[in-house]
């Protein structure tokens, strides 16, 4: 077998088969294909497109690049649940513990990486104390006993993703649905969950501008998983905004406690509802969806989920004083309020330009080598479909120096207001099963 | 400028600019930007294609890759020919004396490469004696005095495009028409002609087998030349079958030479004309294509150009007494006459299974390291169209050891015979200015 002739086969729109797939991971993954090769190839994907089964062989044959997790020393069925990434998404904090308050193991291993905010892991680190190192033996008696855990990710997991996704970013090839779909669900799979629930967003903020486009890589990946053997259902959901009000990370998680401490915060609460119900349908705990968000509200309402967070926090080292008293949370001692300079309704609010205000603040990583700042962050105080009046507050930055100047430009040139009343952001837009 | 930003524009369809061709190629030439950026690009290109105007830049940023071979000490319009390549084409020997025999200057320069048979060089140093390693000084005194003479390829013409081609090999984007006219016009242009008469084969033997592409193939390098201020022509000929019926060395030598005294192999001779017609235009010696064929003509018949080849040969050394006396070319000892099986017309004669055939005989170099057999070589003594009765010979394989079977199997693989008359094959198809 020559790559030069997997290369030209793809080239003519010819699909490759299993033999030529694993072919080209294995020898891209140990270094016997070169990178010119590979990216000639990745060129041709991105023209020719994958079918199903060769998008399924090639995350398949990723994940065995690599080291996979086992989870089979929990008990129960484990469903994961993976977002395409937006601003303000903070809905783990709520999925994770409103899952195991129905008895489903939520065993969550996060990444830090780049970002608009931290990840998962650094968001947990604003609550004083919080650890993610904890020992697999640990993690594994922790799911089973309290059901939910997160920890940091450890592990050589699909390093062909790895070294194919650099080589994208440098060669234009990153937009692909069949290699985006692939490369999310090889990480997906190596994890080692039963089943998994995507959130797919859509939107100005997301990776993905449009449903169609959403829908195609929703689709790709749940087909992925399907045909390798692991149910997968994915929510198609809204990303034109930030979702919530908090960015940041001490930000997120107050606003996720309040969440669960009852608070109708619409968009975030649903969302956080939606991708719990799929998850323990998934996990076989409600036969019908009516059930399980019915269900699940209740928990919500009652203080369950909350008290299943608490524990969480306790288990891992956190403060649970800080949790029942969200002042205590990290902040930072400037201030910075947005004032609208004209009357009206809120049309859009560009989230990714309310991400990299955040970060400007200090609240990401535009390099690995970034320190994150846990107490800085943005509060919306106006969404899309809001009425404002003059001088009206529609944003408060808090930093640890004097609110630069880039952030708080990036924040008003986010918001657009007209003269006319404008309809609410739908949230679900499609679930794809 | 970023190489990845040059990928995506490619890759959308968005017309290069000259800076980003011109950064693309110095940088890639200098080793700054890496094979695997340049192969995405290149696929991009396959599928996209170039603009006349992109890709004459390219050839020129090209050309400025390396030196460039300046003939201006060489008095009178300077006019180079260059086939694209094809089975039994021995055209130059009798073009170069032909122009030559009117005054117009014919400094070639040639290189050896790989081939079913040699290249030009090794052709020509079938005649004991003949010598391309020439001064510079001895090359320019030589077309002044006698105006023709051949020399090896020195210098380091076009590097960027050696690395191209190298890259492009392994990453199935060879068969580009933009890169392939791109390639070949660089070199041809570095090599210091004021004017380009190119030869384009077509058909089974050649490396474009419809008119179509071999059309598009001649327009690109016309448009490149024109472009860059060298009058370009291209003629498309036929290369379904080997041209004449000699394929070797010597052998081409002696086929060659025999239309130089006159004898009237049509193909060959014909397409010589033609050749030399347009490269005389160009040079301005002659008005009009009439006036050029007849004076070309009378020049072959009176032996004016057979002159001109044999003070050629004197002037590097061959020993002219094997020109007058062609039997003392080299030759080998074994021969194999290949005789029809059946009684019809000769319908098709596969020309890359003729080359592939004699490469097996040793008359070509399947590696760089490969030694070539002056004396080694095919005979057909039938060609399309011509009647055959069983047992009549089709080929003669003469050889330095007992005929080898998978050289014989190529050739006879290579004949069709039908039971109806057939068309001789049209030699010129168009001439594209």
């Amino acid at each position: 077998m020559r790559m030069v002739d997997i290369i030209h086969k793809k080239r003519e729109g010819i699909e490759l088969s299993e033999q030529e797939i694993q072919y080209f991971i294995e020898g891209y993954t140990e270094g016997s294909i070169p990178d010119y090769q590979v990216s000639a190839l990745l060129m041709a994907v991105y023209y020719k497109g994958m079918s199903e089964t060769e998008t399924a062989i090639l995350t398949k044959a990723m994940v065995e690049s690599g080291e996979t997790i086992d989870l089979s020393p929990i008990k129960g069925h484990k469903v994961d649940k993976h977002s395409t990434g937006g601003v303000g998404d903070k809905t783990t904090f709520i999925v994770g513990p409103l899952v195991a308050s129905v008895g489903v193991p939520v065993a969550k291993m996060s990444g830090r990486g780049l970002g608009h905010t931290g990840g998962t892991l650094d968001k947990l680190e604003s609550i004083p104390g919080f650890s993610i190192e904890i020992t697999k033996e640990k993690f594994i008696k922790q799911v089973n006993e309290k059901k939910l855990a997160v920890a940091g990710q450890t592990g050589n997991l699909a390093p062909a993703d790895k070294k194919l996704y650099a080589l994208r970013d440098v060669t234009a090839t990153v937009d692909s649905i069949p290699l985006i779909a692939g490369s999310i669900m090889s990480k997906k799979l190596a994890s080692g969950a039963d089943s998994i629930v995507l959130d797919v967003k859509t939107g100005t903020g997301a990776f993905m501008k449009t449903i169609e486009d959403s829908e195609s890589l929703a689709r790709e990946m749940v087909n992925i998983g399907n045909n390798l053997g692991r149910q997968t259902i994915a929510v198609i959901s809204d990303m034109n905004q930030p979702l919530g009000y908090e960015v940041g990370n001490a930000n997120e998680v107050r606003e996720a406690v309040e969440v669960l401490q009852g608070k109708n915060i619409s968009d975030l609460r649903n969302l956080a509802l939606e991708l719990a119900a799929h998850m323990t349908i998934l996990a076989e705990v409600f036969d019908s969806y009516e059930e399980a968000i019915s269900t699940l509200e209740k928990n919500l309402d009652n203080g369950k989920a909350f008290e299943v967070f608490k524990t969480f926090v306790e288990a891992q080292g956190g403060d649970v004083s800080v949790i029942e008293d969200l002042s205590k949370l990290p902040t930072s001692p400037y201030y910075f309020e947005i004032k609208a300079e004209s009357e009206g309704y809120v049309s859009a609010i560009d989230a990714e330009a309310i991400g990299v205000a955040a970060m400007y603040l200090g609240a990401g990583r535009a390099t690995k080598e970034d320190v994150i700042n846990h107490g800085v962050g943005i509060s919306l105080k106006k969404k899309i479909g809001d009425p404002v009046s003059i001088g009206e507050t529609l944003v408060v930055l808090n930093s640890e120096t004097e609110v630069p100047q880039d952030s708080i430009n990036k924040v008003k040139e986010a918001y657009e207001i007209t003269n006319k009343p404008v309809e609410k952001k739908t949230l679900i837009y499609k679930v794809i099963k």
